[in-house]
């Protein structure tokens, strides 16, 4: 009748450490709904708790990510090329060179994010990406649940 | 053409504490969209740049939240009443009775949330709510911004 | 010689929801390093993963919480009494009155918490209390893994 | 007498996004207390709200840092070189080779971590490094506050 009293909830464990070497662990293409121009990346943690995951992305010359909103902050290390975020520098927004530090604050929305360069950058991300149509309405909301679950489909598709 | 410096990035300032009269508040009504039976709302906090906020309901008996996620982690202080979660015990779910604490994992889906009678409840949410249809389709996405939209419209019209 | 890849970093569970009837948990004393004046607690929660806890207090008239700083955000309600806190609004700081809502924001330093009358608080934490000397020197950080260990030996010294 | 109500708690701004050019930061010293062998640091970000932090490190051929915890989760990308941590694949810890990912879990300690060759790394912080003696005792918590107070002295010092 009454709830259940969580048991042993005050003997939890700390969080194990992770290592990826990041050379052995392959690409795997970037859903096309999400992008376009042939994006690839490599998932390396998700954080079930926090909602929080990590990823590195390979970008070819003029590939693209869809409109999406940042559903919590999320910080990037551009390693090579060059990223346009908000139409560029050219158009009012911000063109990326590596080496740089990029963070996006928690609900920046961003309608276009470009490469007109092969490109490489690391992302950790504080919650989900949230890929919208123009006038904002949710198409997907990817945490690090989605993220998870599309790698697992991508590393046992390619075993 | 490249792109801009962000000046002071490490000038910044502590986050200011904050104090809210919880009965100098008024209560405002939680929208029809998410909920239905009248349940009505205060908002006590947000927190942009985690993306983080907090509020109190007030349930009357046989009121219910709209089936949704939650994206990032949830924490509840039952203070008054009852609250039946998938469905309550009765039916493998929870039915929490106050005084009680919940701890609503990141991702944790609540197709139902019913109070068979008159129950209030405080809660910290660490990311958004998505409210979903059955099939999981995103309806719509509200965090710390939305909730407080709603909230500054909500208390601009009773003024 | 070459470090250890993580093996299944990416099959990641979700986090198990929690609930505490808190009537069916006993008080246990707070320790006498960090309080004055008979201040019990429950511990609710802690979070390894974040490094987040949530716990509430019973406060005796005239106890108080030694020197101290919040090491990450912290949110309180203030269920019953009265809480001075940085000397209360008589000096300069705050008086919270039940029932109110808190914000402690990360690196706040409060000198006293004080309780004129019998108080009940119920607070999230995200990081730890750091307890100080006047200068600033740190005696002792209690980070949800320190809460734990004192919360699993009261709990076993009762039994 | 009472607790001032925070006015306009409910009226927050978006959080800005931020950039920075890493090539046009200048290196400057980690303080001694806490590395050995001429670590170079550049603050690239903080959080006040949520007490995180990012840095990127240059270290040197034979370079450490002292014994630390870390209190919150810590995220690295190793771009070059070669870290040992706890002593390194030889005595029982990892040895982490560019380009390669780390996962430092909340509450982790570091008794030593050594760079044999010139290395690299980028690293986010959620929550404060506390500097420890081997008994565990603490000696400095390096919070983002710490972190900005001691750049915002080295950038003004190099002007």
């Amino acid at each position: 009748m009454s709830a259940k009293q969580t048991e042993n909830y005050s003997s939890k464990m700390l969080t194990p450490g992770e290592y990826v070497q990041i050379d052995a662990v392959p690409w795997h293409p970037f859903p096309k709904e999400f992008s376009e121009g042939g994006i690839r990346w490599k998932l390396l943690h998700v954080s079930p708790e926090l909602g929080a995951w990590t990823a590195i992305f390979d970008c070819p010359a003029r590939s693209s990510f869809a409109r999406h909103i940042h559903i919590g902050p999320g910080e990037y290390l551009l390693t090579k090329g060059k990223m346009e975020v908000r139409g560029g520098s050219e158009e009012g927004g911000a063109t990326a060179h590596a080496l740089s530090y990029g963070y996006e604050a928690c609900n920046a929305r961003h309608d276009k994010t470009y490469f007109p360069e092969a490109s490489e950058f690391y992302m950790t991300f504080l919650g989900p990406l949230q890929f919208i149509q123009e006038n904002g309405q949710p198409i997907a909301v990817i945490s690090w649940q989605q993220a998870q679950e599309l790698w697992l489909a991508q590393i046992g598709a390619s075993k």
